[in-house]
């Protein structure tokens, strides 16, 4: 599987052909498989890398040896490593996984997506028709719903809020299939349809269709990531991921839910009196630190806090910040371009006097909601709320020595 | 070099043991070297990938091996495939490259960046040390000054200007730096100085510094990749290419300019009566229709034109797409947001009706500056102005059979 290519060079002005050819040396080309691209490894460092020529530019580019991020995974799905992130952008191999049947291997030639049930003329349509239709970009978010993790100490934001991870998704407006397929005035709420193992299936009010749904076939510049669904996926802006189909085959409009499995066994929240929430769509607001936060260690003096904050109701109005513990909060500046149902990077520059203490973040969307605490939340769903949109106020504790570490008791 | 790891997997409700194993038994995980992360492949399509538990979650996500993108590649540079792109965002390994000196393997521990010449106090900053400043990101674009090819009808967008890409840069203003070092009174230029074999070095007017450069060590929310100067590049917004020096070292400040072999035999441009410009820093508005281009096919009816256009000095105004060989013009839909010095999408919906023409894009950006034509080139420079800062309008002809070609004659 693995061999070592031929690289043609010309000897440059500066470095004599000896040189060059050992750089070209170290040079490791790797061809996984037949008509795959072709992938260079960065040599072992040089102790001055000016004396070497460096590697010649490839097919494709790497990651530097010395960059660890990945994702922590179980065979279900995957987090994020916020903490190791800047920007808002999410690199596209480490964007969050959650599958119910694995990565199905879909050929796209052979994939069709299909438009039937309340609609004037059922459609089947292959990648290439997607394609040819008016597209549209924009950056948002995409979060589990089940993405919260607490309970000791040593979490990582990674291990507590990984399942959220933002792209520039690119694809057709639904509104547009519908046009093409003409909704029948009857039709309410359309299924969405996976081709993976586990054929999920979501229903979805049919007014999401008209509104921002994009049937997606790209993800930051690129195709879609096997992981996120290739060769098509349905992308609701701000919505609970599962509902955003991946290995979408199927589109059915009907005048009323279809009650699968993932919206009434899974997928619901308890609230007060033993009643269950159903198609509870949308990502309330959520931010959360992610420097300094567990593993790090900070030094006494400046500190820039930062974190990501978002909204699945719109754009982010702002981020409050409290260094002691919640008695006091201060604006964090954000990142602009602030985006709608997007991932805002906020900063606070903070003075570390060296004493224990709390830094916690807290959002409010531009509907006025402000992220709750855990008593909050626990005052409006009652004890039994399950693990689904938990959006609670996350705190860090600061200790003496600079350790950093995560504070599941002091959810307020 | 690749071994396969065994993944533990708990069977799901629909799926049974025996297809979950034999869906894991496809699961190769390689392991390319000692430390590095785990990458996935995804197994060969199935004729029905809803019979077959897929593959489960990983460390890092994978490309789907139906996606074949790559950059085309000299010992010198290589291309940014923008006719497969979508939206503004380039994927980081998709980045063009372009090197004096080939990728130097840089260990970030031992990397150290140099402020000195005309400053109060010279100063070494560490990656780590730098990562403590405030920060910043913004999304923009980063265009080689020799982005240029022309000659043949058998070129595709990579070819004629696939020397520009866009990315999330994050980093440390410069400004802050220069503050930290304190800047005499008589600076008003820098040398910024690569740690590569080429030892890159450029001359920069102090006031770019004071603006909005970026000492960058991010990228599209990872760290730098090694081909765009890992562990950490000067980023110009808006500058040619090689003044973002890449593996960034030194910073010297001066009352004056270097004259480096770079800005004086390289990088600089032949204008009318024999005369050579030189410090030609701002990269001139461009645009180019990368849908439908050379090698593709169209056909009959609704074709949506799509590409990129960029102003080095600011935002894109707006776009003009001609279908009618340059009679007529419209304006192009742009993608929102427009971010200043950034990679714009535009879109501009077209129903061809099978006859022979040429479409053409023309931006138009803050300042008023429109592109100019070939013609409008020689007749402010003369013929004989080399490769650096060419920005003509760009036509391709469609045929009668769909076939799209370059016009490279009809530059005008």
């Amino acid at each position: 599987m693995e061999k070592i290519l031929k690289i043609v060079q010309t000897p440059s002005n500066r470095v004599s052909r000896r040189k060059l050819l050992a750089g070209a040396a170290a040079v490791v080309i790797s061809q996984t498989a037949k008509g795959q691209v072709i992938q260079k490894s960065i040599p072992v460092p040089d102790d001055d890398p000016t004396k070497k020529y460096g590697t010649p530019p490839g097919e494709v580019g790497t990651r530097s040896p010395f960059v660890k991020s990945v994702k922590k995974f179980s065979d279900i799905s995957s987090r994020s490593p916020l903490q190791d992130f800047y920007g808002i952008i999410t690199p596209s191999d480490l964007h969050f996984e959650r599958h119910h049947g694995g990565v199905p291997a879909i050929d796209p030639e052979k994939h069709e997506l299909l438009i039937h049930g309340m609609v004037e003329k059922p459609l089947i349509f292959k990648l290439a028709d997607l394609k040819r239709f008016p597209s549209v970009s924009r950056i948002a978010f995409l979060e589990c719903s089940g993405n919260f993790r607490t309970g000791k100490e040593t979490l990582t934001p990674q291990e507590i809020c990984g399942l959220t991870s933002q792209s520039e998704w690119t694809g057709v407006k639904l509104s547009t299939l519908f046009n093409e397929a003409g909704v029948k005035p009857s039709a309410t709420w359309f299924l969405a349809e996976g081709g993976d193992a586990a054929v999920m299936t979501r229903s979805i009010p049919l007014r999401k269709g008209w509104d921002d749904a994009i049937v997606a076939y790209a993800q930051n510049g690129e195709p879609l990531r096997p992981e996120q669904g290739y060769p098509v996926r349905l992308f609701l802006p701000g919505w609970e991921g599962n509902t955003n189909v991946k290995w979408l085959r199927r589109l059915e409009l009907s005048d009323q839910p279809y009650m699968t499995r993932e919206e009434t066994s899974k997928y619901t929240e308890g609230i007060k009196d033993g009643k269950i929430r159903m198609f509870s769509f949308d990502m309330d607001a959520r931010s959360i630190i992610t420097y300094p936060s567990y593993p790090q260690n900070i030094e006494k003096g400046w500190v820039e806090i930062q974190g990501l904050a978002w909204s699945g109701r719109g754009k982010v109005s702002w981020v409050d910040v409290s260094t002691d513990a919640g008695k006091n909060w201060h604006k964090a500046s954000l990142q602009e371009p602030v985006l709608d149902k997007a991932h805002v990077r906020f900063r606070y520059l903070w003075h570390w006097n060296g004493e224990t203490t709390e830094i916690l973040s807290r959002v409010t969307d531009e509907t006025g909601y402000t992220q709750p605490t855990l008593q909050q939340l626990v005052e409006a769903r009652g004890t039994d709320m399950g693990g689904y949109h938990m959006n609670p106020v996350t705190a860090w504790q600061i200790r003496k020595d600079g350790q950093v570490l995560f504070k599941p008791e002091n959810f307020r």
